[in-house]
C-alpha cells in the first residue's frame, strides 16, 4: 500500500508513523483510518520494527475528524438501523463502525508498543486516539480535547475503555463532559503524558524512550505487551498467573537463556527471538 | 413525593439536590435513601434537569447514617438469613439490602451527569456516595471519612467498585482500614476531589462545572456517562467499539447535526434531543 | 514447618514477615516461595495476627529471582510443553507454574491487610512481590525495577493485574518495557508507595499503620480486604452491591453491635471476632 495520509520511516529498529496532511492540521478521514490500519498491522509483524513512535506533520499531532467534507462527514451509511447484535455479529460494518475504533482496536493488538509524541493540538479521535497508545510524551504546544460533546456527539474509539485507565473514572468524565481544551501541563498532573518538552526536544525525548525498548527481545516485549493490556482488565489474577506462567516458561527457554547468560557474564545481551514467527504457541492466547 | 429530608430546587437545565436535615449534620436515614433513589430517577427522566448538583444544607454535607436512633440503627430484619444466591435473585429485599447501595446504584444507573459539592463532613455513607457521583469538588472545610471499620463493620454502597477506579486500589484499602478521616488537600492530592475552594465559592465553582455541560445535547451526555461508567469496566475495548459504532451512528443523525453545522458556521449550537423520550433504540444496550 | 529463608515474629497482633537471606540480597527461591506461601496462609487463620508487614532483613527488600545458582534457575521442566488448557485445570503445575505467581495468589486470598515496607532493593520478583501487597511504604534507599525484560523474559506474578490497579496502565508499561530502575521519589510521584521515609524511621512508620488497623474487627478488616480486591474487578457494581448488603447485614450483628455501642458511650470498642472461626457462612462467596 502507498500511504497518502501518513509517513512510514523505519530506522534502527523504531518505526516513526507520523500523519501526514500538514496542511489539514492531518484531520482524520476514512483514508487516513484505513492507512493507520494497514500501518499498525504492517509494524506489528515486521522485524525491522521494536517499537513504535506516533507524531505528526507540522504543527497540529491530529485536528480531530475532518468536518469541513462535503456532505456526510463521517462516511456513515444513513439507511441502516444498526443494532447490537449486527455489531458484534461482525467485526465492522462498512457506513457504520465507528472508524477511529477501528484503529485504536488495530493498536490494541500491535505486537509492538506505541509512543505517542504530541507536537500539537490532538482533539476528538486526535485525542481519543492517543489513548490507545501505551505511553504519551508532549510538547509544551500540545492541546487536547475530547471534544465531541462540544458538536452534540460521543466520545469514541473506545476510549470509554483506554481513557479511564490512563487518568481514573472522574477526569475522564470531566473531559468527556466538558470538552474542553487542556494544555500540557494538565494533561502531566493527570497523568495522561508521562512528560513534557520543549518542542524542539519532543522528537529526541521520545526516541531516548524507544530505543531503550528497541534491542529487547522482540517476543518477550509483545508477550508483555499483550499480558497487560488484557490481564489487566481480568476479573482475578488467577487468569492473569495462567498466562504469566506459560510466558515466563516458554520466554525463558528463548532470549531468556541468552538473557540469564549476559547477566551473569556482565555483558549486554544479544536477543534475537522475533515476533513474526517466533510466538509460543499458547499466543495469542485470547482467541 | 413531597421530600422530607432532601430539597430538590431545578433552575436553568441544573438540579440541586440538597441533604436537607441540617440539625441532624445530615445524618442518612432509611427516609432519606428512599427520597435520594426517588429524586435520582425523577431527575434521570425530568427534562428541565441537564445535570445534577449534590450538597448539604448547613454545615456537613453527610454525617453518615444516624446511630443515635432507637433499636436496629441499620433497619435491619435480623430475623432473616439472607445468602448470595436471595441477592442475586433480587434486585431489593426489604429488611436485608444495603440502602447505601441501592441509593449508589439510582446515582449509577441516571441518565444526568452527577457532581458532588462537599460543603463539610462526609462520613460514612456520606463518603461512599460520594464515590457513585461523577465529579466531586470540595470546600477547604471538607473532611471525609469511610469510617465503617471504627464501629465494626464493612464499607458499603457499591464503595469496593467506585472507589477504586477513583483513587486506586491501594488509597482505597488505606482510608478503609484505617477509617481515618482526612482534609479536603489529601483528598485532592488523591484524585478523589478535583478542586478545593473556599467555603463561601464552593457552589459558584459547582455551578460553573454544571453550566459547561447543562446545554450540551441530553441524548449525547447521557450515551457519554453510561458509556464511561459500563465500557470502562468492560473486559475488552470490542466491547466499547460496539456501543461506540452505535452511539456515533445515532447521535450523529440528531443532535451532532446541529453541532457540525453550528462548528462550520462558527456559532454556538442548539441541541434539542431530550433522554427522555429520543434515546435511540439501543439503549440500555446492557439489559 | 521451620522457615529457613524467612522469619515470621508476631507481636501485639502484628505479624512481621521478614525475607531472611541477608548476605543473597533476600533474592527469591523456591524454597523461600514456599515459606511464603505458608506463611501467608499460616497468618490467614492465625489469630494472633490482624496485620501484616513484610519487610527485607539486611540492606535489600528482594533482589529478584537468584540467578547465580547453577543449571535451571527458574526450576522449569523443560521437558514439559504446557498450555493454556493444562494451566487452567489445574491450581499448580510442577516445574511449569510461575512461583513469584503462587506467591502472589496466597497474598490475594489472604484475609489479613499486607503492608510493604520497602527496606532497599526490590527488583524483579521483588518488585512484582510488592504489587500485590495492599500498602507499600519505602526507605528512602528504597531502588525498584520491574526489570525481567532485560534479561529478555517476562514480567509475572501476576503483575499484569495487579500493578495498574495501583499507577495506571501506562506507568506500568513503561516500567516493564523500559525495566529501569526507579527510585522511592518516583515510586511516591506515581502512587506506587504510599509514603517514604528515612531508612531508621520506615518500620516505625509501617507499625505505626499497622497499629491502626490492629484492634479492629478481623471478620470485618477480612470482609472488607477481600470485598475490595474483587469487587473492584467486577463488571457491574450491582455485584459489590449483594455482597455489601450481606457483608453489613452479618457484621452489624457481630462486631458491629459492639462498634455502635462504644460510639454511642464515647469509648474505645472492644472487637472479639475472629477470622479463623467467626466468618459468616457466605464467605468466600466467590467459590
Amino acid at each position: 500500500m502507498q500511504y497518502k495520509t501518513i509517513d512510514y520511516q523505519v530506522q534502527d529498529l523504531i518505526l516513526t508513523l507520523s500523519l501526514n496532511r500538514p496542511e489539514q492540521m492531518n484531520s482524520f478521514t476514512v483514508d487516513m483510518a484505513n492507512e493507520l490500519i494497514h500501518a499498525f498491522n504492517r509494524a506489528s509483524d515486521d522485524d525491522d520494527v521494536s517499537v513504535i513512535v506516533v507524531t505528526g506533520n507540522g504543527r497540529a499531532f491530529c485536528a480531530g475528524m475532518d468536518l469541513t467534507r462535503e456532505g456526510n462527514v463521517f462516511g456513515l451509511d444513513e439507511s441502516k438501523k444498526p443494532t447490537l447484535a449486527d455489531m458484534q455479529a461482525s467485526d465492522v460494518i462498512p457506513g457504520v463502525s465507528d472508524t477511529g475504533g477501528t484503529v485504536n482496536l488495530s493498536i490494541y493488538d500491535c505486537k509492538k508498543p506505541v509512543i505517542a509524541a504530541i507536537n500539537g493540538a490532538a482533539v476528538g479521535v486526535g485525542a481519543t486516539m492517543l489513548a490507545a497508545m501505551d505511553i504519551r510524551l508532549a510538547s509544551e504546544k500540545a492541546k487536547i480535547g475530547f471534544v465531541f460533546e462540544k458538536i452534540g456527539i460521543t466520545p469514541e474509539a473506545c476510549s470509554s475503555w483506554f481513557l479511564p485507565r490512563i487518568v481514573g473514572i472522574s477526569q475522564a468524565l470531566e473531559w468527556v463532559y466538558t470538552g474542553e481544551i487542556f494544555d500540557a501541563k494538565t494533561a502531566k498532573e493527570s497523568g495522561f503524558v508521562r512528560s513534557v518538552h520543549a518542542p524542539e526536544e519532543l522528537m529526541e525525548a521520545a526516541y531516548t524512550l524507544a530505543r531503550s525498548i528497541a534491542k529487547k527481545s522482540q517476543v518477550s516485549i509483545t508477550l508483555a505487551r499483550q499480558m497487560m493490556l488484557r490481564l489487566s482488565a481480568a476479573e482475578t489474577p488467577r487468569e492473569a498467573h495462567n498466562v504469566d506462567s506459560l510466558a515466563i516458561f516458554y520466554a525463558s527457554q528463548m532470549d531468556g537463556k541468552e538473557g540469564v547468560k549476559s547477566f551473569l557474564e556482565k555483558r549486554e545481551p544479544n536477543f534475537s527471538s522475533k515476533s513474526s514467527t517466533d510466538m509460543p504457541d499458547f499466543y495469542p492466547w485470547w482467541d
